[in-house]
């Protein structure tokens, strides 16, 4: 590797100023930035007559899924049981939990415990006839209050039914007794580059809609047609398509700026860290290595994180607690002891990597508040 | 990817068996593999002479940490400020952190309430004069508690003085006021491959004994002379080194496995998960993803983790909540609802995702233990 790439998005991420007396590794979230973000999504969605339903897994925060809701999210979508149990105990009112469950005893029982919340509208998906009557079977009686949404492959091919088979995936779900609202759909291949993106967010469309039919041809109405990610969510905002569950736009991070999905100075989120050594000429080591910086690292994208301070560096290598940044010959360079921000590839991992997060507005740190969900990935 | 390549060391790695009830992604850990690993090393150590300081940073438990102080370690190596703390807290009275820290003010306020402590004996690590004044002004009074080790570059060329200049460093430090007690290094490079790792042992050595012999010239005995890693252990288990360092042999992963590094039946760590989709044909969907399993793949893994009970299954993509199983055509592949292990390639920075693992002993299990140091990575 030498330097980082320009961004095909058309710029460099700015990310959050860090105030002074930071205790490195830490997280840092800049609120104003948030702000914007929340309401600038929230906007977007409105104008187009579309339903917004912000994925939290990206900040697992319920502090600031209040701001997101507060912006105007109709509720929140949530990858696990564990960021549902977390977000309803914090008092959010409607959640999605968009992924395929299967209900084991232990997931079922917590499944049970949340439908006990009376103020709770609880949704979750299924992709299988299997799963759903397992989900029915496992459940029991307060069956009558759980939502279910048919999860389409939108040509991504992780997870989701048949675009066209949908309809009988929503017919074993009513036979075992579940109430299917709709369907929804991830076009992840939109990761894949800024093409790829809008590729993406037509397959989403074209899925959902034929998935609808499918569902209407088996004798069930889709309410619900969802589609969902931060690189596809302007592409996908339209019919049939009537809800969106973008995540990572709330916080920004260096794949977004690259997919076009974030302005550059919509990053929200840094690492700071500090430089321990200059021992090994040509490079510094950061303390951000792959436990605060993951090694999520897109093949568009030099290293493991960008400096803003210093945008000819490359994360080189990182291993737990070391980052190696190397510069072209003759380079500005952080000195030893100086603290810097670090862009992380991809928010998401990184986030669940820390308890808290250190909450700046205006360049002064507003207080140290929790990652609520941290590591409740099941 | 096709199917995972036969591993270098000989074998494919066994894995905890798991128990019945798991709620999942879970982290199990093996109590007699860790007990046997741990007795193995010690033996090892024993017979060359050889003083053993486990690196805890790939576990994080004070439980575990224990039983490898119980089998004979001297005292315990960390990564950061924050392992030392919750290691000090939990009762052990000498820790190394292995780490060339900067002491920013935060983190000398905390190196002083750490050497407030009167029954601890700790160390950390410097790499320049520069870090060492800087440790030295910061501490202040309470320098005299505090000893340090020249860390030295093996021709990992991450961090570490050459091994020539290591005495300006630790002439540097006794300037300062501190006390220097020795030399350090550790030859990441050997896990490159099995190759690489006796390479990198030899390097370990032959820079120690250069860094060794430049403290002498600079007039300050290396009563230390650490070297440490696991793949490199047994090979740099030689004079002049006096002391190891190796970590991962504790809990072994599929990299150690692959490295030789340990035995295929010396993995104690495996991530439980479910599968809860095989809607898209030829492949099972996991609920163990990049928030489980990390992305962490050297070049000479295939994929993302390694199923035992499916050694032709490939953990080809991963996502936060999702790890996308491939398999040969007809091969042998788990049933949905089915809950599989997962070797991770990487146990340290799986381990670390985690707030608990399930203890097993004899398939049962023990209990649910804590991680008690996840997350602290400054």
């Amino acid at each position: 590797m030498t330097a980082a790439p320009t961004p095909a998005g058309g710029g460099l991420p700015a990310g959050p100023p860090l105030p002074g007396g930071l205790d490195t590794p830490c997280l840092v979230i800049d609120l104003d930035v948030v702000e914007r973000n929340s309401q600038r999504m929230a906007a977007a969605m409105s104008e187009r007559g579309i339903a917004l339903r912000p994925h939290i897994k990206t900040h697992k925060s319920v502090a600031l899924a209040r701001i997101q809701l507060v912006a105007g999210a109709v509720g929140l979508t949530v990858g696990t049981i564990g960021e549902a149990e977390v977000m309803a105990k914090g008092g959010v009112e409607d959640i999605f939990i968009a992924y395929p469950l299967w209900a084991s005893d232990p997931k079922a029982e917590r499944l049970r415990q949340l439908l006990e919340m009376p103020a709770l509208r609880l949704s979750v998906g299924i992709d299988t006839p299997a799963g759903a009557a397992r989900l029915a079977r496992a459940i029991g009686e307060p069956i009558d209050r759980l939502i279910v949404l048919v999860e389409i492959d939108p040509r991504y091919h992780r997870t989701g039914s048949d675009p066209d088979r949908a309809g009988e995936v929503a017919q074993a779900a009513q036979a075992a007794g579940l109430h299917v609202s709709g369907v929804f759909t991830h076009g992840g291949h939109g990761y894949a580059g800024i093409e790829a993106s809008a590729v993406a967010a037509r397959d989403e469309v074209e899925a959902l809609r034929r998935a609808a039919d499918s569902l209407r041809r088996a004798g069930v109405e889709p309410e619900i047609i969802s589609a969902g990610s931060s690189p596809t969510a302007m592409g996908a905002a339209q019919p049939p398509v009537n809800e969106l569950r973008p995540g990572v736009y709330l916080l920004g991070d260096r794949q977004q700026v690259h997919l076009g999905a974030s302005p550059p100075d919509g990053v929200a989120v840094a690492v700071a860290a500090t430089v321990v050594s200059d021992a090994v000429e040509g490079q510094v080591v950061l303390d951000a290595g792959a436990k605060s910086l993951t090694k999520d690292a897109p093949a568009y994208l030099a290293g493991h994180g960008f400096l803003p301070a210093y945008p000819d560096g490359v994360v080189e290598r990182v291993s737990d607690y070391h980052g190696v940044v190397t510069f072209p010959e003759g380079g500005d360079r952080p000195k030893l002891g100086e603290v810097v921000a670090v862009i992380p590839n991809h928010a998401c991992p990184v986030v669940d990597l820390f308890d808290t997060f250190v909450a700046v507005r205006g360049g002064q740190i507003e207080g140290r508040w929790p990652v609520d969900a941290r590591g409740r990935s099941g």
